[in-house]
């Protein structure tokens, strides 16, 4: 089975919750298996958090094993967050709950840690 | 591609994000789209909140659009909201979640914002 | 139409409502109809709880009415939680997330009250 999931956050303290899980599902599969993290509210913050107190390090490295980030850029625009001071890794989209809408119709299953 | 999906509200501050997120979907879906919104547990409060406090005005205005609001039965017996004073535009199920699940089983794609 | 439906807990207070919510969907599915609860991250403490306290006669009940419930290996690792000391009704999976991934794929709708 070709497993594919789409990781929902919208809140700031979720993330961590979040990375843990997607670790624990990459650890799990054998075969092949797609991952997304679509970030929207007030959680795309993370994306430019303070290197000491975030989880970019663990995002990076999941991006590296072939997690895709999205960053909303409805959220983007009403939390003042620069698109430039965002991560490589990130993917801007201009909804996220288009892209959530969108891969769950593409056969993605949905969580929301 | 025909684009659909269920929101699923059981908290009353998430309502907020809620109707943004499915103002950001509209505005980004070209073609076909259907909105429902499911709400349960204490969520249902917000069909009867003050107006100058809740979000009935956006609510009015995107169920003019096309978009679906369904309040839970249950959840209105369990904390007391009468069926009367329900805006035209909701409709009661008898079960919020039996609406979420067999509209997953229809195709539509699930929000929990 | 089989209904089919994974429930999602990872925060100990939203036991009581998803118990609530499997309990209000069973009520109202007439026919086929399989019901899965998945609990991972802290949610996992829930089934070693004080019975005074807990739900676990509730689930009890639910798990003797055909209601599988499954526990993340991760999760009581990380919360310290002996498998000895798990109810019998509840099932150990290695990964709580894969599990939610896999049932969507079978065709499961997906819900996190």
């Amino acid at each position: 089975m070709n497993f594919k999931a789409v990781f929902h956050v919208d809140e700031l303290e979720k993330w961590r919750l979040l990375l843990n899980n997607v670790a624990n599902l990459m650890a799990e599969v054998e075969g092949s298996l797609k991952i997304v993290v679509v970030a929207n509210s007030v959680a795309v913050e993370e994306y430019v958090a303070e290197a000491f107190a975030g989880n970019l390090g663990k995002m990076e490295s999941l991006a590296e094993q072939g997690v895709q980030f999205v960053a909303c850029q409805n959220a983007l625009r009403a939390h003042n967050v620069e698109q430039d001071g965002l991560p490589q890794f990130v993917q801007i989209v201009p909804a996220g709950v288009y892209e959530l809408v969108r891969l769950q119709h593409e056969g993605y299953a949905y969580l929301k840690p």
